[in-house]
């Protein structure tokens, strides 16, 4: 074991430096039993090399692993940071209290048996975290395995890991201890480094936001990945990610997908928006990255922590091997990645290298006797055209060849060109030498090109995100107040689901326009209003008893003169009025257009008040093309929401019809959206729909439903 | 070296069997050198222990690896049943020549430089061709690297792979060699045993088919794997597929998808079949499973070799971590798998064996410390509950358990339930014990919960395509010379793109119902005839410079008397008479319906005719929401076709609407592929839309197009 001095720089402002730069550790429940929890944390830091003093503490043990153990942690004569708490869970708010007494900074409570094991867990819990608050003690965990930092004047391995990991650019938080187990020793095997990791448990102190902003102000670390089963503070989260992804790439796992099951909700808006898309939505508008399994996240992250991101998204693949480059060249193409046209010149220099037979096109297909000077000359050839972003290198290694040095001719050329650069060595068990060579030499490499390709894609994908402006936060001039007393109004008399009259104020108020209606208590009421309105007109049959009027035919349009209006109003109010003695029949101006649209705001538990914009009709309903924002939006959400669902070609124009005012459909959601900000009490509101086309002068709001919390 | 006797049973009337059971083999280009392709197969022949005499034929050294050499196959004394040909390309025919003098059956041509290397290689590989089919010789390749047969009585390696096959279930075909020397490599590293391998080249005589058909009959194989470029004989590839999945899962990765590249064509049904759907569709006819890459393709066929297919989709998770548990149930319910719900019994089990804290539900949950006994107790439970038809065991290993034990639960778990089981063995460095037991036992194991449930759909999935009905190739009665008659009319006229009466003519003979129409010259004629077939009428303006009359506003719909018919008569005749002076305006009476439909043929040049599904508008050309089928198609496959689009709830009445004659639809798919298999010159067919609605009897096409090849 060796000794050097103590970590240099002593926990400075910043809290959670007390976690992860502390300048000596206390083990508690540090025990003489091996394969104890609290002696593998000992033997870790130990062996780990930690660069400070470590310190057993064991109620009943004078020494532990050849070290003199303490009783307690006020009984160590030295100033303590931190302490890795390991012992039976009734003890740990005693161990909690004398660290405090001591001054101890920072606590990695490993014990389990809090919130996750019942309600006396809880309790316990409460206590740990109103002791260590008092105290100032920042907590990770408890019910964790640990936290690592890899920093050369620091070396901290506080965890029960059984793997050593490698130190390396990538940091990494899981919630899920056991998974943090497992992606260490992956991470290991598969060449991957780390440079700070922490399991972070029940979160009773330290959360997934503080980690990302730790790790995003660590200037070793190249990339954040996350394990997460739960945000826990979704709009610090997404301040935090936002600015930071601008920076490093963040790769999120975010499991809990089918647990949480559809909300019982009574508009479209609330029961389209499940969990899980707004976990989606609220990843994508902060530019984090979703990997879809544990596997893909390696898959990013060995790209992410190896190479440059490329400038655009022309690949150029250069194989011995035909087949290998047409599954490449399939998963390129099938992540929106774009074959590069190589130059009149690459294309020559190629020809020049390579044999009859061989392909100076893209994908380069050097043939299977390609030695390291082919692949050396091809890839020169491809590295030097400008319109080459990144370069997929696959081999395949057939007896003849010699491996390392088509390895070291790859790994030169991703030096010398500077592009980005992959490498798929396909069947790996002979060519060990040559993926250790790449690794070395900083080119991730792939076992298949499938995996290379979704690498490749997810860095362009960075690109794009990190590429994008910023968005504008956008507000208009509105009448809060008039909005406000309608809220009031409906509440006064007892309604908490708002439609007609009291949903067409709180929209007028927020420069949303409605279409014209009344409702007509009798037919000449009607007759007149559709006189004044001018034809032709729609009639609605209102009711509580049925939620979706098209489902009781109870909607007529296209009413073109009194007849007509006189025959909808009997038959509705005779059909109908049988069902639901307090039927209401609504005349409104009939709104011509374009398009219809929805528009919605939703409340999810997690994530609070989301936006919905999606086609009317069957495109919402049936086919479920809808985009998903988190509140707030900014002007770059709103263009992209629009944007964002499949049908978008049918608002743009497409066969014929004529392009819709998109832009004031953006504004209309950022007006939404400041409704939302502005006005707390609105649960859930369906714009459904929204009649618009060319000019937003005839657009306007024909149903709308608003419920109030 | 051990030799034994020669294998007992003689290539028998299957020629293939000359490929894969030889008494004895020749290596031809068998070089003194080492690495030479020729000196790897001898090696590989010889190493592997094959069990007939192998020869080394040589024309310039008399021994090679210390056994006698022959200057050329027809010197040997002994009988040659399969020559393996490793010489250069300009002496591949004479060895084949040679070897049809000894009476030679099987050829591997290993030697490359033949139709992949331009016109005269084409010319070799045709002469190449001939003499083996003359003589009788059934051959594999040229430009390929080899077969494996390691049946015992056989264990023929004859191929240059530089990793050893490991005996298995597993068999394997491949149209890239580069590509099976990387699977037999990672074949062996996931410790997937391989029955019988074919690396199969050019495709000179045996294709992908005769192996799929040889694998099937092979009692040795469990599953088929392909990597297929291309079908070469689609329909052959669908005959013999079609019925061997019923008997043993086939998985296929079929690439090519990106580089085929949408054909020009009129017609939607044209532009919109690109081969990958052909592919795609092809194959789900057949009930192949396609992997989307050459890992998934592992993923599955570990599940498959090992473990019996589920009766069911009810899966039970048992896990010692939280997060992996959460992963595998995402990753399940992600895949269409269901979380089975225990039995009362089964909970009560679960309960008594687990401590507090640990979760009695689905996923079980038994926390870190679970031990071999507990998972034991837990998975005896959940094992003999009726409700769980495959489990899928979680286990992190923890420092303080017994890995190796936990396996050996889980192997006896599988053994004595019965049940589906796969395992994942998470951070498995220091598990490589448990895994190995698991693997010994036929517990696939893998990496992480989202493979785990990605091959357990993967096998669900096989079960749903083995099980369901075979479909019934349907006639109806038809008149096909009436069809013939029209076609060669509008051939005599010099018209291959066929519209109007010509369309309508062919319609007929297949009874499937048109608008009734006429090509009014004036407007005299329209008014005549709207009055004739009722109003409301539509008017149409025909004519070969606008494909798509909407485009152009050329569609006038709902005219309801005469003056609207005028009217719209003289504004497409002045508008759009200025375009294009053969100008056609049609009536057609106005069809009633519930639902605009899209039916279709086209023709694909590597799988032949294909036929269309879709709803009508923007469903098939903005959202391309379409079923595609391989011609011929049964009943069933017109029935998967109507219901396989998103947007089928329409046509069953969602939200308000009438149902529409679902079968009718079906019955028409029908004629339609009946139509197909009649008049050969079809070559694409759009009925764009067919109106549909509740009832048979009012449905009919109002557009049609039909180009003769």
């Amino acid at each position: 074991m060796k000794r050097k001095s103590a970590p240099s720089d002593p926990p400075p402002g910043s809290s959670i430096d007390a976690l992860f730069r502390p300048r000596s550790v206390a083990v508690v429940g540090a025990s003489r039993r091996r394969h104890s929890i609290g002696r593998e944390v000992l033997r870790n830091l130990v062996e780990g090399e930690f660069q400070g003093p470590v310190f057993p503490v064991n109620a009943k043990a004078e020494v532990v692993q050849s070290m003199k153990a303490y009783a307690r942690v006020s009984d160590i004569e030295d100033p303590v940071d931190l302490a890795v708490v390991a012992v039976p869970r009734q003890h740990v708010l005693a161990v909690a209290k004398d660290c405090a007494r001591k001054g101890v900074k920072g606590l990695v409570v490993i014990t389990a048996g809090f919130r996750e094991a019942g309600r006396e867990g809880a309790e316990r819990e409460e206590a740990l975290k109103k002791t260590a608050a008092k105290a100032g003690m920042r907590v990770i965990g408890p019910n964790c395995m640990g936290i690592v930092n890899t920093a050369d004047d620091v070396r901290l391995n506080a965890s029960f890991a059984a793997v050593k990991p490698l130190p390396g650019r990538v940091s990494f938080a899981t919630q899920s201890g056991a998974l943090g187990e497992a992606i260490l020793a992956d991470a290991r095997e598969l060449g991957v480094g780390i440079s700070m990791f922490a399991s972070i448990g029940n979160l009773v102190d330290v959360t997934a936001s503080d980690l990302v902003e730790a790790f995003g102000n660590d200037p070793r670390t190249d990339v954040i990945l996350l394990y997460l089963e739960s945000f826990g503070e979704p709009r610090r989260f997404t301040q935090i990610a936002r600015e930071l992804a601008r920076k490093k790439p963040i790769v999120v796992v975010k499991s809990g997908r089918s647990t949480a099951g559809a909300r019982a909700a009574a508009s479209h808006t609330g029961s389209l928006v499940g969990m899980d898309i707004a976990a989606e939505s609220l990843l994508e508008q902060c530019g984090v990255l979703r990997a879809r399994s544990v596997a893909e996240m390696f898959t990013m992250a060995k790209a992410f922590a190896n190479q440059p991101v490329p400038a655009g998204d022309r690949v150029a693949i250069v194989t011995n091997a035909g087949g290998p480059g047409i599954l490449a060249t399939d998963a390129c193409v099938g992540h929106g990645l774009e074959l590069a046209e190589f130059s009149a010149r690459t294309t020559k220099r190629l020809a020049a290298a390579l044999p009859e037979g061989a392909a100076a096109q893209n994908p380069a297909d050097l043939i299977a006797d390609a030695d390291a000077n082919r692949f050396s000359r091809a890839l020169a050839a491809v590295g030097s055209d400008a319109g080459v972003d990144a370069i997929l290198a696959v081999f395949v290694s057939p007896v003849t060849t010699d491996a390392p040095a088509v390895a070291r001719a790859i790994a030169e050329s991703a030096e010398s060109s500077g592009k980005t650069t992959l490498a798929c060595f396909m069947g790996k068990e002979k060519d060990d030498e040559g993926v250790a060579i790449l690794r070395e030499a900083g080119v991730p490499v792939y076992r298949f090109p499938e995996e290379a390709a979704a690498a490749l894609s997810a860095l362009c994908r960075y690109r794009r995100f990190r590429d994008r402006p910023r968005g504008k936060d956008v507000r208009f001039e509105v009448d809060v107040r008039r909005a406000r007393r309608a809220i009031q109004r409906a509440r006064r008399a007892g309604r908490t689901m708002l439609v007609g009259e009291d949903v067409g104020e709180i929209l007028a108020a927020y420069g949303i326009p409605t279409a014209p209606s009344i409702v007509a208590t009798d037919v000449g009421q009607a007759l007149e209003f559709a006189k004044e309105v001018g034809y032709p007109v729609v009639l609605k049959a209102e009711s509580e008893k049925f939620a979706h009027k098209t489902d009781v035919d109870g909607v007529r349009v296209g009413l073109k003169n009194g007849d007509e209006v006189f025959e909808a109003y009997e038959d509705l109010r005779k059909r109908l009025g049988r069902r639901d003695r307090n039927l209401k029949l609504r005349v409104q101006k009939q709104i011509k257009g374009e398009a219809e649209v929805i528009l919605g705001a939703a409340t999810d538990p997690q994530f609070g008040p989301l936006l919905l914009f999606g086609l009317g009709g069957v495109h919402v309903e049936v086919l479920r093309d809808v985009a998903v924002r988190v509140h707030p939006i900014s002007d770059i959400d709103a263009a992209e929401m629009v944007r964002a669902i499949k049908g978008y070609p049918l608002l743009a124009g497409a066969r014929g019809k004529r392009p819709v005012d998109v832009e004031f459909l953006e504004e209309t959601l950022l007006r939404l959206s400041q409704m939302i900000a502005d006005l707390e009490e609105v649960a859930e509101l369906d714009l459904n729909p929204l009649i618009v086309g060319e000019d937003r002068t005839t657009a306007a709001v024909v149903d709308a439903r608003l419920r109030l919390s």
